[in-house]
């Protein structure tokens, strides 16, 4: 039996020391001007619009696989190019499989029972793609859920991934502005709607046969870098789940707020940036790039991210 | 300016004397032999199972047509069949338009406020299908989003709702088991994490320009039947929201429970029932009928739910 994704995921870390993922968004309008011609011609439509989303996803694949363990693809990008979005996500999935990283699908699904399992099989199962000879199977190695349906919709996504070996990141504390409205609401003895999650969360990720040789669970966590006063709880609430840790950059986290996801030996999590790298040549730091140079921004813009962080979790284990 | 989504609701109801929504949910493994068979050939691919699923729902669609104002797509049983699926999705979307019934796209969505957007686009503005001169556009009239990002994750799709004059239908509560592992947390004042929901969706409900000329939002909620009491309590707490109510049926609700939904004047909800009308042959009532006969059972099981109903509404009146 292979590795599971936990397992998986520390490895990839340890090769490219970094633990990194890039986010791809592709939001039509920020992409560069050279690939939004792609989505010009012939006539605009949904189709070319999918191609440009392959094609600047796999160009930024290209500039960031030596540095960096995985990608995220946020699903909503490719679903609002319909049916050729489906088609251009699966391919950039494979894309990135043939390119050697690890891929996160981020779909964040939640529903009952018998309807999640469909939503689990949707991502983690084998979907075909290309026609004929070439059709072959792919699938991500890890996909995002949403708590508020309870265990009923996490457990089919759990099942599934463990057949696989896959991996499972329950949403917990969003990066949001909003995201208080709901995850800060208090119990009676003061504990907050997120940290009840982490409980839960907690709980599925010691289930029997969900924990890998690295103590790490096939389930982890979606939190924020954004508060980290509760980034510190919730690394004390769910010890064995592998954190993926969004809004450092654009969102406003630092990467000092983001060490707080680690445990103190360093290991324990993986940040994710998208647009802050992605659309690198849109920040003063690299704008004198220009969009032209685009592949450059973005390669200058991963490369150092990776070091701020490494800096930051270098400072840390020094003062630990 | 068209109706907007609550008031084209309501007319609907009126027009097909019934407050019923049938969910078209296609699981292979549960759809009749002869549609089983389409799936079969010439390879049993997903290409297949998504033919499959699009006949089905087309034949449900055929039988249900002249007795309910809508149906509701459960996404997930189409994403399961990969990009063929989501080609089928949007086709059955446009024949139960061709064929005089309002759409629910049940997605259950939510993330932050641009991915949110794209979501929103992804089911509320057009997808085109077809070829060349037969390319139309698609859209959903309502979608379900999940609450658990807060209001940013929720007003992407009242904006883009807005603009097309589409609804936005929130999870509130589910029907799940384990539904109050997060919606039953008490806060210090004793109101369950569903309550506060309810009350952002009220305040949602209630924004400029999201009633209509009925009185109703273009905001409503999702609301489990089988918590009678909690269903009382919401429908107080969201008076100008359009409830959807799944779970009369296979998960335990019955028809007067459904009931406690409307107003007192017998408006302001839709109930809907997928598996015990769609997959009726295997009830016992119906199984005399058999499998080979599955278009009876669905037409005998859609009338009896709506006689039902009506009975349990017209009781309700007679004692309100």
């Amino acid at each position: 039996m292979a590795k599971h994704f936990a397992d998986q995921m520390l490895d990839a870390i340890e090769e490219k020391q970094a633990p990194l993922c890039i986010g791809l968004d592709p939001m039509y309008e920020r992409m560069p001007k050279q690939i939004r011609e792609i989505a010009s011609k012939p006539k605009g439509g949904m189709g070319e619009q999918a191609a440009a989303a392959r094609e600047f996803c796999q160009s930024v694949i290209d500039i960031v696989k030596d540095q960096v363990p995985c990608v995220k693809l946020q699903s909503a990008y490719f679903e609002r190019c319909g049916v050729s979005g489906t088609r251009a996500y699966f391919e950039v999935v494979d894309y990135a499989h043939e390119n050697g990283l690890l891929v996160i699908g981020d779909v964040k699904r939640a529903d009952i029972g018998s309807t999640a399992a469909a939503y689990a099989a949707a991502q983690l199962e084998e979907v075909f793609i290309g026609e004929g000879e070439s059709e072959h199977a792919v699938s991500v190695d890890a996909v995002t859920v949403n708590p508020y349906f309870g265990l009923d919709a996490v457990q089919p996504f759990i099942d599934v991934a463990k057949q696989g070996g896959q991996g499972v990141l329950v949403v917990v504390r969003t990066t949001n502005p909003s995201a208080g409205d709901i995850q800060d609401i208090k119990d009676a003895e003061g504990r907050r709607v997120f940290e009840r999650v982490a409980e839960r969360v907690n709980d599925w990720a010691n289930q029997a046969g969900v924990v890998g040789d690295s103590g790490y669970s096939l389930v982890g966590a979606v939190v924020a870098a954004t508060y980290p006063d509760d980034t510190r709880l919730l690394r004390d609430l769910m010890p064995n789940s592998i954190f993926l840790v969004p809004g450092v950059g654009a969102q406003g986290g630092t990467a000092e707020d983001a060490t707080l996801a680690f445990h103190d030996d360093g290991w324990g999590a993986l940040v994710t940036v998208s647009r802050s790298v992605i659309y690198a040549w849109e920040r003063p730091e690299y704008e004198h790039l220009g969009e032209v140079n685009w592949e450059d921004a973005i390669e200058v813009a991963v490369r150092d991210t990776k070091a701020s962080l490494a800096e930051a979790l270098a400072r840390r284990a020094a003062t630990a």
